[in-house]
């Protein structure tokens, strides 16, 4: 059973390779009467394009979008929204060597073994270049979101062994603004000068490094999430872990809650405030049971480096016979400035589909 | 959209609240002619039953296991194999003082706020007894799993800040032998001893402590995990994350990778071997492209402390005003023990699926 | 993948053989606070179960269903609410003569070749059996409908050639009433003893009758059904058919709008009504395009004769020689007057679902 | 929850307005290896595009069919295929005049209480031109049941009440080759020249009329369908109503059989016959207990007359006050010539979805 597509009421199901004519997306489920910004998904696929800054990949692609389907005078319909872009710079010419080897952590070998075929032009679909339809359909998840006051953000948090501060402030504009001054998406602009030295080096060394994204929601209502498997926290990190080369996931007190006490760790609430119950601490992640329980959701997603080295490396090829790879083409020393849009639009998935699952949880 | 099934054709779907009249599942895809060995499924239900050591929880539960459907003459029919798991020691009066008020980092508000109604018993459906029947459907995953040459193991690898050593030698039976040897179920029996101690001291305290569990799958068929959402990894994540307390999930190379430079990171393919292609490093953790690769999956997961501490804490009530819960009851002082199982029945329920889902990759 | 699974938000998956322990269901999806009435749903099997007249099977079975989770107080929590039915009586000796031929007709041979084990005991899972577990996850489906104002009525409109008039009058109490007062379940008392005498007849040969069943539904909202897969009567015909026995399915006008022009087909709105339009014809059967427009929705389901007579008949053996069946085992020579409750059980659940799915169609 | 998808494992998902810009599918599910003949492709289409005789609507749409995705090299990858037409006759000043009233019998109003939104260019997605992208899909779906040497053949069974002959013959080919020498798509020439000359003269009433159309699958290997909700009528049953205009469904003996008794309706297995066993009659339709049993499947789909007629019509305006609509446009006064193709398609996404559901039914 094939896996390209993903949620329940707010789904999406992708499609498209690398270096195919187009990729797209249609969105179902999404409520009629949303008005639908076009200059805002844009902008959103904007954020994720190859060729935006010298940090990453050189490949030219201007990622126009264009909606097929599903609005009418600028809203929502109900039915299905589709979304195509086409496919510019398919410089295939660039993979032609690659066509019988395996590249190292590539899934090129994987892929063969799986199907028996192997769309050799630049990973096929198993390029990061699919995840563009995904920003776009998360560009209207997010325009859901913000109807219900929800947002957003997320941010570099580490490149390497370089680890920017906790995220200070509470004001998202604010944040996005501050993050959009640098190429590679810091929230703190000290952190952001020494992480774009450092991959600049690493780009140099025609090597790349792995990095870290760390991403809160505010305003999240009360009461998403699904037990007992569709919790909210395990459907955001099935959501991340499906974006290329994320190798880890966690949530509120993550990997070192496991070194924490209880007496410590637990989130006392706090009396006589008004609207929804506000804990003390937040080790929770704004969830709990798997439910959301309207204080800030805060988790972080590793990725691996991009396998894609400017070095020569040893390899075999489809015979299982020793063979060379040659460092060429066009790719990102540090996938992480241009995934920052992508976690937030997987997490905008997640939110807006279970913001409509919710809607039956009670009478 | 309720999220009590799991899995999309090895599926189960779960049912019962800690202290209703039972809990149970409903398998529905296990091919037909497998061999049901009720005595594995009640062995495996028995690793994760409460009282089994100074280190669990002294609720009494013998979690004995009825198949009422779905299998013939010892042998699976193609039918839905229904498992039913009654409750015995259903002393909802230790929870009669818990009727009104919050429990710090549970999840009684949020189902409350959720569903507007509160079964307030033990913790009702959010209760981690719910993981008995996944243990009981995931033994019959092992089973499949086994006909196909699959194994699964996992252990305790920290408690706090005790680490085990990582996981030394290849034989499954061997390391399960092992580990089934102390009660906190780690493979390292000198860091076992450790983490033992460790956690009496922490129960005798009233306090509870968090811990990680890691997971090894030997002989995975190269070409399970299906792109793009449904990477195995993915799957995998998300099984472990919807499992209660966990709060972490990492595969491969994990959080450490996303320090790491690509150079370092690629598993270079071996030549010249026989069989499956090998690779000299196993960053990737068995998995390239959300696809097995043949290799050794390995993955960790972190579960923050048990928030049932015995120390009386500050809270609220329905009503938003300060309350105190007293410490009572009977729980856990660390989870991971008898956690172990669960996340190998998770694992073994998200490899049947995807073993299944990859009949029909191809011709 | 199997098929034990209907619905979408409101969701069954059903379990249970003919003589197994029990059967039994899951509802996942019923939304909190609904007041479960355990009566009701009594009542609703005992119009379902065996024994219960002279012109259905004389096998004894109470169908005494016990709610094992998923209510608390009287009232749905929001978490699924499990259903057993114990088996009684599972005189499978009446079936140890037909363990190694086919009976014609029946789904012997097809399960067998399916998944190359077989069930002998009164047909396995292909028993009609099953929709015992139907009928009590559809009353909980009627509870849902009736909080909101939406009634069903099946009842027998043909058995053989014996057609019974239209349905005449609005009152869904009147109709039950006039129906339950005979026992092949005709809301026109003079039809039923035409039917009743006739099936007796057939039954006393030792033959079976096919027969139909006509279904309305009063007070269904606009805009049920989702285009352009899950249109409401698509759904409607598919549970139908799911229905052992079924072989036809129509809706509105049915196979007679075949034959009808265009001229006269079309329903005319009338101008000038409060709430709703209303339309001067119902040909449409209370569905346009797939979706509900607040007309009375009209159906029918035609069911074949039961395969099982007592006449001897020839047949093969697994190895594929003559071999003879035996007219033995106690079965129903008519099966509408029992299957009226479990139309009415489908129906119930699938706009259950599609009140539901339909809370998201719209900001 | 929206419903554009269907199938489980060889999945659609389709898109697109009767006038936006475009329409399409997205065909997960599709093995890989597949060769994918683009021209068979556009046959099928060409079978149901407009304009194709003087019995179809006038509309012109050459329906030239891209593939954007899923092939290389001429054959399928195992990733998404999507398939793009895209709309050239998007005259909607045609529609202009019904921007506000609820045309007789269509879906503008049920969509307009749903959606709460109404896109008035020619039915929006209710339009039957969404049909397209299912033809485009389906001929996917006949290529791989050929490779597995099953053939499906659908034709025009009756016009009002001129009804053909049940089909002679088993040579689908000869049969496909009769059928497409009439425009009505009827295999009896004899009574395609009476369907032909009846429709022409509804036409030149302005009015529309109904009609059947039979479809039969030859060499349905034994076993497919999923008990007991996904029978493999039962999903053929859907599918087929999921077709617009469709009211009726009925395999085997269909609604004759409610009539039979058990004593003729039963289909005697013959002995001593090598392969599978066949029986002397098939009453069941080639279906036994929701599975195939071998046998040819044989089914009938009523189809009530278009809504559109050239007659002016009383009706109502958004604000519930009467109204005209006049008799405009273009469209086809009989709709099953064009619909034979689209039945032939929906079943063979029916069919090719329970070929790959059935590989995992044993072990």
């Amino acid at each position: 059973m094939a896996g390209n597509t993903f949620g329940q009421l707010f789904r999406i199901s992708t499609f498209g390779e690398s270096h195919g004519v187009a990729i797209g997306v249609i969105l179902d489920g999404c409520p009629a009467q949303l008005p639908i910004d076009l200059n805002f998904i844009q902008a959103e696929l904007d954020k994720r394009k190859p060729g935006q800054s010298k940090i990453t990949t050189q490949r030219k692609e201007s990622d126009m979008v264009q909606i097929l389907s599903g609005t009418f005078e600028g809203k929502s319909t109900g039915t299905p929204i589709a979304m195509l872009i086409p496919n510019e710079d398919q410089r295939s010419k660039d993979y032609s060597h690659n066509t019988d080897v395996y590249r190292p952590s590539h899934a090129d070998y994987t892929y063969d073994a799986k199907y028996g075929i192997r769309d050799y032009r630049g990973g096929g679909r198993s390029s990061a270049r699919e995840t563009a339809a995904r920003v776009a359909a998360g560009a209207i998840a997010k325009l859901l979101l913000k109807h219900h006051g929800i947002e957003i953000f997320a941010h570099v948090s580490s490149v390497g062994k370089i680890q920017a501060p906790n995220l200070v402030g509470d004001n998202i504009e604010e944040l996005l603004a501050t993050r959009e001054q640098n190429i590679v998406r810091c929230a703190d602009p000290a952190t952001a000068n020494q992480m774009i030295e450092f991959i600049d080096g690493i780009r140099k060394d025609g090597d790349t490094v792995g990095g870290k994204i760390n991403c809160i929601v505010k305003n999240c209502p009360v009461g998403l999430g699904e037990p007992v498997f569709d919790k909210l926290h395990a459907d955001l990190g099935k959501a991340m872990l499906s974006i290329n080369a994320v190798h880890g996931f966690e949530y509120g007190s993550g990997f070192a809650g496991s070194e924490m006490t209880g007496s410590v760790h637990n989130d006392v609430f706090l009396a006589n405030e008004e609207g929804n119950p506000k804990t003390l601490t937040n080790f929770s992640g704004g969830i709990q049971g798997g439910i959301s329980n309207g204080m800030e959701i805060n988790f972080t997603v590793a990725f691996k480096p991009v396998a894609t080295i400017m070095h020569n490396q040893q390899t075999i090829n489809a015979a299982g016979e020793a063979a060379e790879i040659k460092g060429k083409g066009r790719h990102d020393p540090c996938v992480v400035p241009r995934a920052v849009v992508i976690v937030e639009a997987m997490a905008a998935l997640v939110l807006a589909d279970h913001l409509l699952r919710n809607k039956t949880s009670r009478l």
